[in-house]
């Protein structure tokens, strides 16, 4: 009985470690790349190398970068009184995506989730009170996840840094844009009508 | 605004160049190898090197292997009478899995597709018909997909060789095992009918 080449078993082991890839969709990501495009191996595997050799976690707020300190924490032009904490290094770049925020980040790299066994001891809650002190910090907004872990990760945080009297804020939770209330679960809608504000004429 | 680095966004591109996957699926597999698996992107990168060095298709069966020739076309022990006609090479390894069969095997390297622009001319036709010759092949079994393109491709080649004088099979259509007629089409139904065999008693 023939097999498959162990090189290929291999590359399929390894992409099938990809998460919600399982062992059909690896195969055919093998076979794809063998059959059609066999430059693309070169370049994925370039792309691989650089990820490697030069994506690192900036000293200050622990986002991703090329650099030893990111390009958010070394700018002077930031408003360096607004300190968003935000649970994973990519929500970094999903904020800056809106162009609205113009203060500093801190990654704690995770939440607390009991079940996947992370709790606080595991986030960076001391870099967080560090930064806070010395970098003046006048607001600390809480973007972790509006769902039970990054509700309880913000609600947690808030009471271990109360001692430090800066204003705390969490994100809104509501609708979204372009939502259809008739499909709206109770849960969204209560805090839509919770939080709501003054209708302002525009 | 801050935008991912560089080497991150490169390395999501890539990934999105595999069949299925789209601009966040690939960036959850970016941000899931530098967060949990830091040590798995010098693996997959090593299992991409290896297979582009070392796979290559088979100087008789086109099939892939590590070797000029085949582990199945070099083995003495094999059926050189019977020819297994596939369109890609991953059906040998799918075939040779079954164990039921010891002939050898001619991989197309597709099937006649006009909406994909796949014509005859780009089926390894020239050379299937070559080994029939040189082989001394008693029957050709037709073995590529039950569906239109693969059908017409098996038709086409029947037609094509005739002259030849071989014994021209195709593998059978009806219900896969563990079916459920209730839920079976109408064309494997008909299928399963006219193909119908004798009962014999075990």
């Amino acid at each position: 009985m023939l097999s498959a080449p162990r090189s290929v078993t291999r590359l399929i082991r390894e992409f099938s470690k990809l998460p919600g890839i399982g062992a059909k969709t690896s195969e055919r990501f093998v076979y794809f790349l063998l059959k059609h495009n066999r430059e693309n191996i070169d370049q994925l595997t370039l792309a691989l190398n650089e990820l490697q050799r030069s994506v690192r976690q900036c000293d200050q707020c622990f986002s991703y970068s090329e650099k030893s300190t990111c390009d958010t924490c070394s700018d002077p032009t930031r408003d360096t009184s607004m300190l968003c904490v935000v649970a994973e290094p990519k929500d970094v770049f999903v904020f800056e995506h809106t162009g609205e925020f113009d203060g500093l980040y801190h990654v704690l790299g995770g939440v607390i989730d009991h079940v996947a066994g992370v709790g606080p001891q595991d986030l960076r809650l001391r870099e967080l009170e560090e930064r806070i002190k010395n970098l003046n910090i006048a607001e600390v907004i809480l973007a972790t996840n509006p769902d039970a872990e990054g509700e309880l990760t913000a609600i947690y945080i808030a009471q271990q840094l109360e001692h430090l009297n800066v204003r705390m804020t969490r994100i809104a939770r509501g609708l979204p844009t372009g939502a259809d209330i008739q499909f709206a679960d109770d849960l969204t809608l209560t805090n839509a009508l919770k939080s709501r504000r003054d209708f302002k004429r525009p």
